[in-house]
């Protein structure tokens, strides 16, 4: 029995066409002797009539048919009887009078239910355990295709715009410096390994050098870190790479993409070009380098109003070079003690010593600190932070970085707080992008004592900053972008050095790698690139977040079709597991497994 | 100095205008004191003259550059003077007399020659330590730029076909049966590994149970087996899965896909539906399940013949159940001592004693046997094979299997040796495919003393045959298919077993696998198969293979960019190393290096 369509197509242009369907029973109910059954395939429903008491193989077959059991059914199709349409179903006027079935397998009962409400409810683990029914539920259906979508979307637009895919390896060489990395052990050569690629960065540079000018690929990547809610073990990069290109050029090009993959995949027109910002500027006003833009609540500095104060706390920051910034969280003047204890919490986790704030009702400032501020210090408080009375007003007082950090932690939270009042709305589909630019190319790692990149040591400098690198390394800036939506960073790259001797200048003198370090790891990159490599630079986006964020959902276990657990676990198939000591010793490997108490 | 146009698209048309051009200098000469420059990018090539007499930072400039440089040049486009065009290049009637000149990198002189002949004259691990430069040659950026072309193609066409991709996860568990695979050892779970993947064969019948219906992928895979030319540690796999479909459904749509790849690769029209022919007939008139039928030479069966011959080797092998076999190699009677030594080497290494033969040469049969043969006998051979002068015939006497295999390696080594003579053409471009179907499901395996999977154990029995499995498994056929081209196997596929009590009666009956390490292995599977599990097939394909043959060369290593030597090494990047004592902590492994001696 081959089916004539699917479970979606049928409508009353067909009446009387005999049809045979497929598919899983989504219900089946028993009305006075007459089974309906709602069938059901990827494509919707289609409702079926069987009258087994005018055939008896059919009431034989029926008594063991449960939800979930695959079916075909032939028969024809009927209109429904007055009354008993259903106009939200695309076959919601027909039914199929089925005069023949065959059962393909009988389903036990499922462990949960399989609709989008009732497997909300249900424990991760058990969903996780059970992911083939999991995935039969109608949301992990669509985030599924949508995954599809916009993989799909990204294809078509690099390859509209001349690039080409090219699969680089996943079993690359062991680099320990950076994060944590996948190790798998060589039989060839004893003692051993590679490790499984973190990303394809080193490759795709290597193929600028090699002269494929376009590349990208979407790439599965692999990094051994802890597991948060929105981390996988392997998790999957649109990897993008150009030569011959500037940052204006890479701006274009990504927001050309981020056009098409929303209008394909949410019926989006995202208006371009995307706002840029400077990193100083996204510290200042937002308190973090990936600012939430659907809501206010910006950061104020003060430092100057409190310079000469009588509140020594701030004045002494201010004397010792700190700032001293306020955000005003609109409105937020009823916070509860236990709302306020957790922010000062959050901000005690960033380095601030305690949370001041200064709540504004019926026309009273209520603080334990207000009594030390002179009336030209509130004035100045009341005007650049618009306060009102239902108002708090938060502060941090620390070295600039810290102080906007911790505000910019206050102000998410407030935000959060705010949204559960109904005194902001935050709505996943507020579409707000931002290119975040102009990053310090270096930060001073106090604990190593000396410089570390802040993405990675290929990002180039801006070109008039070069000089600095010698004098001031902490203020050059790096030709670095992330691109930003609604507080998530999305994806991340910059114009990389392509000149041997400057690239070897920011690994031995800047970052102060030993030189035989830098030959064994990235000697084979300043080799290339000593014949003839091109200017160039890309970027990479995170797919998983980006799938995620499309579909509504902040977890991206939600868009991978078989995600591990936190604890690295694939419940279904059961992985990790131990190995045999035959395994073990072709790869010159044993076992070291600590004692358990 | 941004460019303004690529090295492949100026004309005539562009006369007079100012342009700018980057790109790799592909030669550089100097003709009594004015530089031509062929620049170079992936586009093409434009003709650059720079005249250095009449400025003098264009002279100090030009003194270092050497071939293999990045520069960029601005200038006019102008036409070349008479009888200096060039009709092999689209840009060969102008050139650009350059004013400006910037240089991005200079070049050191590359370790060999970046033509296409000069490359292939070196060693191919030269090429590899230098991949960079490698990829700059001509065919080697047209294979990876087919290969992004045969990746797109085959996206679009199952894009088309309603199938979504899903991505399946490369680490997975260890199932220790089949190929050799990479193990990867877990840092949260002491003393277990992952397994990398060697085809998401489980993954995608799971997504069928999650009722996914029409999935395909383009993955990477992962086995750990010696290598040879055609293997790579990691190789990617067009895979795919559909449910409730037959073998027809599969091979209609397989035959869309490879219409669709070589019309857009190749524009070339492939005739469907393709040729099928049964395993049985495939080993009986070539010797081999994957012929290559871009010539004859076929086999020909002479049991009945010699059951009564007075030659004992030949009616004995009949008498004990065993074929004898026999084909002409047409026109190879002038073969060499040394030649035929090979070919009797070969047929041995295969099992058979040695290697009968009869030359017809000036109208005599010159064989070391033929005395023993009756002028029935000869007469049955002379009208059968088409015997004339000039011929050889080789001859098997084996059990049925291993004598087709035997004359299978002879036809295909004799093939080669006519077409040194220029006997027989066997063009690459000469698309000859080929279903091969109803291969035995089972094979007996005297080792291990038990019925092995021919294929894999999920392949579903042809439905008649099913009584078979208890009493005759070797007789049964499985719904397993391959698709040949050429003589190679570009992919296989089969219907599954869906039930799951037929499935589990494969494992434990019939393959006689213990039902512990059934349920351990494949354990979650038979599970979800109870939950409702649809009939389902699927099939899987070789890109790198596809697109090796489409590229005409013979190693998949020149259509991979980044592909491991044959001792598994990657020489650019230089992998595998020893790892830190810290991170092999980390991940409870130790290595036990064999002591050299």
């Amino acid at each position: 029995m081959k089916h004539t369509h699917h479970c979606a197509q049928l409508t009353s242009a067909d009446i009387n066409s005999t049809v045979t369907l497929v598919g899983w029973v989504d219900t089946i109910r028993d009305q006075g002797g007459i089974i309906f059954i709602d069938l059901r395939d990827r494509k919707g429903l289609t409702q079926i009539k069987l009258e087994p008491h005018d055939n008896e193989q059919l009431g034989e077959q029926l008594k063991h048919l449960k939800d979930e059991s695959v079916i075909a059914v032939a028969g024809l199709v009927s209109p429904r009887p007055e009354g008993t349409q259903n106009a939200n179903l695309p076959t919601g006027q027909i039914e199929v009078v089925a005069t023949e079935l065959q059962i393909h397998n009988l389903a036990d009962t499922p462990p949960f239910p399989l609709d989008d409400a009732g497997g909300d409810k249900v424990n991760e683990d058990l969903r996780l355990t059970y992911r083939y029914l999991d995935l039969r539920r109608p949301r992990m259906r669509r985030n599924l295709q949508m995954r599809h979508t916009v993989s799909k979307t990204i294809r078509d637009y690099f390859d509209e715009q001349d690039f080409i895919e090219v699969e680089t390896p996943f079993l690359f060489k062991s680099t320990p410096e950076g994060a944590r990395e996948y190790l798998v052990p060589s039989r060839i050569h004893p003692g051993e390994f590679y490790a499984l690629s973190q990303s394809p960065q080193q490759y795709k540079q290597i193929l600028m050098v090699a002269g494929v000018e376009r590349y990208f690929q979407i790439a599965r990547c692999f990094r051994d870190e802890d597991l948060r809610s929105d981390r996988q073990m392997e998790f999957t990069q649109v990897d993008v790479e150009a030569s011959f290109v500037d940052r204006e050029d890479i701006y274009a090009l990504f927001e050309g993409m981020v056009k098409q993959v929303w209008k394909q995949a949410a019926g989006v027109d995202i208006e371009t070009p995307i706002l840029r910002m400077s990193y100083q500027e996204a510290m200042n006003r937002f308190g973090v380098d990936k600012p939430d833009m659907r809501f206010g609540l910006e950061l104020v500095d003060f430092s100057e109003t409190f310079r000469a104060s009588s509140f020594k706390v701030f004045s002494g920051t201010v004397k010792n070079g700190g700032s001293i910034k306020a955000i005003n969280a609109k409105g937020l003047a009823d916070i509860t003690q236990g709302e306020l204890k957790s922010l000062e919490d959050a901000a005690k986790s960033l380095g601030a010593k305690g949370l001041a704030f200064i709540k504004v009702e019926a026309g009273e400032w209520k603080s334990p600190i207000v009594k030390f501020f002179s009336d030209e210090e509130k004035a100045a408080l009341t005007a650049q932070l618009g306060l009102e009375d239902g108002d708090i007003i938060f502060f941090a007082a620390a070295e600039w970085e810290r102080a906007c950090s911790i505000l910019g932690r206050v102000r998410l939270d407030s935000a959060a707080l705010l949204q559960k009042r109904g005194k902001i709305e935050l709505r996943a589909d507020d579409w707000k992008f931002l290119w975040v630019i102009e990053f310090p190319l270096m930060s001073y790692d106090e604990e190593a004592g000396r410089f570390v990149a802040t993405h990675h040591p290929f990002t180039s400098p801006v070109p008039e900053d070069i000089p600095l690198l010698d004098t001031d390394p902490k203020a050059v800036r790096g030709q670095h972008y992330d691109l930003v939506l609604n507080g998530m960073e999305l994806g991340g790259g910059s114009i990389r050095i392509h000149q041997p001797a400057l690239q070897k200048k920011v690994f031995e003198d800047v970052l102060k790698i030993p030189a035989d370090v830098v030959e064994s790891r990235f000697g084979y990159m300043l080799k290339a690139f000593k014949y003839g490599a091109p200017p160039h630079g890309g970027i990479a986006f995170g797919l998983d977040r980006m799938v995620a964020l499309l579909c509504g959902t902040t977890s991206i276990r939600d868009v991978i079709a078989f995600p591990k657990t936190q604890r690295g676990q694939d419940l279904m198939a059961q992985s990790p597991t131990p190995v045999t000591a035959r395994q073990l010793k072709e790869l010159h490997i044993q076992t070291v497994v600590p004692e358990t108490d």
